[in-house]
């Protein structure tokens, strides 16, 4: 068995390791699907018995993830075939209603640390029609049927001295949701996926995730409505990229004639002595350190677009 | 009687009016006091009863107004001086506890639209506790009494879909402050007053006051704990300054030889007249424009320094 | 001769003021199109004489006014029939060149000021390419015809200390592009032309308009290239709201049956009294004061994409 | 000779890396002084020859570095007596001048990206007079001496499609400036030097360091006035952070007995080998990425108190 952690937030993620070691995992079904014109790949796990949700300890339920190579790339208009592709997952995971349906958009982190913004920027986006609804009625928007969206931006802990939780508990016990969306950045495994992957989720938020680990849960057990989260990873953790080039060096050891005599020492190190060594050589600073790409403005600005855009046509 | 309606959130200039026009009201208790050193004025009125509050259109209560002729200027310590006479007055309308007192700061108002940012920056410059509080205790602060200050930005009905009441009402619910400070952007009658004035009540917050208009009240009544208004008046209503202009021609009138024969004609209209010509005569966009100085970028930043301070050293 | 004053950075106004006091101004030649299906109103007026400018008020050259009626609506996309009108005007006034044109964009005014802050963001949305350009030459973008573009924010002097013109003069200087386009909020006389109104000339910019009126003059004269100005009124002058009730109150006089007594006074005051009689009532302090709408913000983020979008299709 | 290169902008680290390696730099002179009661370490370093200049891979001048274990610490009035100490400092470095000494300073970094913030963000706090001492000269200050100071924030490449250089040359052109001084984030080795040390240089800036990258020399040579330039480290490179600890676990296994075989086996290697061993290990995405605290914002914003109080101490 493995002991090397994997922190990501990424289901895809932790299940690839799985695939990396050849452990089988039970009660965890994947299916993957290909759209040639758009060049996007959306994989939908479902992590259906509570042993499945052990081995990858993540709670039961379904993670979709939508990659495209180029969701990253500057793009006349913040590709509008991911929001469609976006739009269509929300819309399968959203409840079925007769009336509108009333939709609260929490948009987690904090807007002055930049990978953490994309929450924050993406309900700055939003079509948020709640209040006129309530105020003119659905007739406002000329259309049959119009859902309510509201907003809110419950910032992080060291701005608010309480926890994001608690905030947006407070708002759904006074105004009542039926259901709610939590959009966060994530931490990835893989600096190969920062800012080309979104995850879209009905087990919600839950704890330990995200780049500030500034969450307790949310989900529907702690909310009392479904909670969808929807995130895109935008850093990996400075302990986690030192770990993986280490675990890189012990690879390329066992492989490269040269450093043959060095790997059959290390080998003689069981995984949990790898893990400890490596543990011990990584600064304790580390922990509170993240990776991010030098131009990670102009990637949670654009995302912020494909995400809100992907929104407003879910609910519209 | 006198039926001009005079938009003011201070109290301050509500009474003004009455004197102006040489009417007394009963119930309304009025005490001065002049610091020399600081050169502030502090204005001490209590509406004691219902009659008073009726006449003066505001509830029952204490309003106390700190005025300082260089508020608005440049200042090496934000008015340090100031910062400590309001934190006096904030001290004595707190309620008594003998434990850690708990208090949440609602920064209200538009952080997009200059003036209207007044409430969400002093958030941003609050020092805020709760949360260390709750994690370490009082002695992560090395000090015998600490207070547990939490803050909240509640943003703007265009913004989040929900009034400003209904989310700091969720969040009163859901971490019980034993206090709350609302602090808000004021219209103010005179542009005199821009800038340079502090109201502090322990009425809270009542409908239609505002610069954005963007509120519900927030009171003891509608959040079941006190509620402590602060505001500084940063913008005039465009429909009060053409108001105004035109109550001072009506006077210029009566005064000046050259315009006599047109005071006359004007003198036989009653104010009730005069109050529907002047209406007629102001265009209805007027209603949703405020004035406001070119340089309130500099006035609201450096106010939300001085009040944030003030805060600060009275939870200290 | 009309003494009035008429406070407005639009051509348009100030020829409608000579309108409507049927004074006939040489050497300014006017022409109006409408777009029926985009409900767009385009009047091209050139000021071909010295004596026209000298009427005017402003240097000879073309001010092209785009004006649509629901500029400040909400729209999908952010009004893409203006866009592309724009673009087009734009395109007419650009230097020919064979080559890749280079081309300055500079963001006037006050970021920090809500309707000020017109010039900087649509700078933030722009579409920059001269560094591209630069290093990867015209292939990089796939395409036969680039155009290099460069973008400034200069600030305003409170800020910097300097003057717009000095810094962009020096910026001209250093990296010399073809033509400079400068875009900046301007003030109408008329609250009804806030944000739906667009001014284009090739003139530049000149002394003592704009909000913050923080800038010399912009013009070829001084930059030693063309430069063509962009603008859209978001304020009105605090004064020059007052002005105009005072005048139609006059004229409601006249008209108002029961008020008549009154005009024979007022009439008795030739124009030039009727200025010094409201320029006396008006507050000094209202000359540091602007009228703005209360949803300012979203006016200004929506028609920052507006024009940036023109911009970038006219230089695409 | 250690080929191993070592990614800091600050000269002290460069030089600890000789001494870690027992090698000798000749032209270079050091000093240190400690003041005990602000618990601040200063440490003066000189580079006086061209072969010193050469071994240190930096323009021969003064490079000093204020450390200070607390300065990223939360301080009511942000660690004034660093800023007395870094104003003491930059005072030494400034031309002697009878008259008004004017000065630029240059907010360089962009202001989107947190720890690249440093430099706009103490622009934004700097006290700026050139314009008033232009307008109504000194005694407007009500002082014998004052110093005329401009800021200028020229963004990044991808903003402006211009280089902080080109912009900023062409501003000290026009406006002549007596000296310039340009703030920015640095790039250190050690995560433990973050946010806890201020470098102050007489040799300005130069090409390949900082955190964006963004910036080509600015020095006397490329200026034509002297420049002094500030730093503060707010990130690490991905790549260093993960070269050093390989460097680490080299280290260990010599150390270690339990891994005594291992370093028999790597120690064949000599360090160019290992150079080129870490090189193919690491990612070629790591280059572009860099590595930051979680509360990045929370430093930022204080250490830009800081830095511009000491330069406003300065200049007063």
């Amino acid at each position: 068995m493995n002991q090397f952690q994997v922190r990501t937030d990424l289901a895809l993620e932790t299940r690839e390791k799985f695939e990396e070691d050849n452990v089988e995992i039970k009660g965890v079904w994947v299916e993957e699907e290909y759209r040639e014109k758009s060049e996007i790949k959306i994989t939908t796990m479902v992590i259906e018995t509570e042993n499945g949700a052990k081995a990858m300890g993540k709670p039961k339920g379904t993670y979709i993830t939508l990659e495209a190579a180029n969701m990253d790339c500057q793009d006349e208009d913040y590709h509008r075939e991911i929001s469609l592709e976006l739009a269509k997952i929300i819309k399968k995971l959203l409840p079925r209603k007769e009336e509108t349906l009333s939709v609260l958009v929490a948009g987690l982190g904090n807007r002055e640390v930049t990978p953490d913004a994309l929450g924050p920027r993406v309900v700055d986006n939003m079509l948020i029609t709640r209040h006129v609804l309530k105020e003119f009625g659905k007739y406002a928007f000329g259309e049959d049927e119009v859902n309510a969206v509201s907003g809110i931006v419950p910032g992080v802990m060291a701005q608010t001295g309480m926890e994001s939780q608690e905030i947006i508990r407070g708002v759904v016990d006074e105004t009542k949701p039926d259901v709610m969306i939590a959009i966060d950045a994530l931490a990835a495994r893989s600096t190969r996926r920062l800012s080309r992957t979104i995850q879209i989720t009905d087990t919600g938020i839950n704890p330990g995730s995200g780049v500030g680990n500034h969450r307790h849960g949310l989900s529907e057990k702690t909310m009392g409505i479904p909670v969808i989260a929807i995130g895109v990873p935008t850093v990996v953790d400075a302990a986690t990229i030192v770990n993986d080039t280490m675990h890189t060096l012990i690879q390329a050891m066992e492989e490269n004639s040269h450093l043959k005599t060095l790997s059959t020492g290390l080998n003689a190190l069981n995984d949990m002595e790898k893990y400890e060594l490596i543990r011990e050589l990584l600064s304790p600073q580390l922990n509170t350190m993240f990776v991010t790409p030098k131009d990670i403005d102009e990637s949670v600005k654009r995302l912020s677009y494909t995400l809100s855009e992907g929104l407003n046509i879910a609910f519209a």
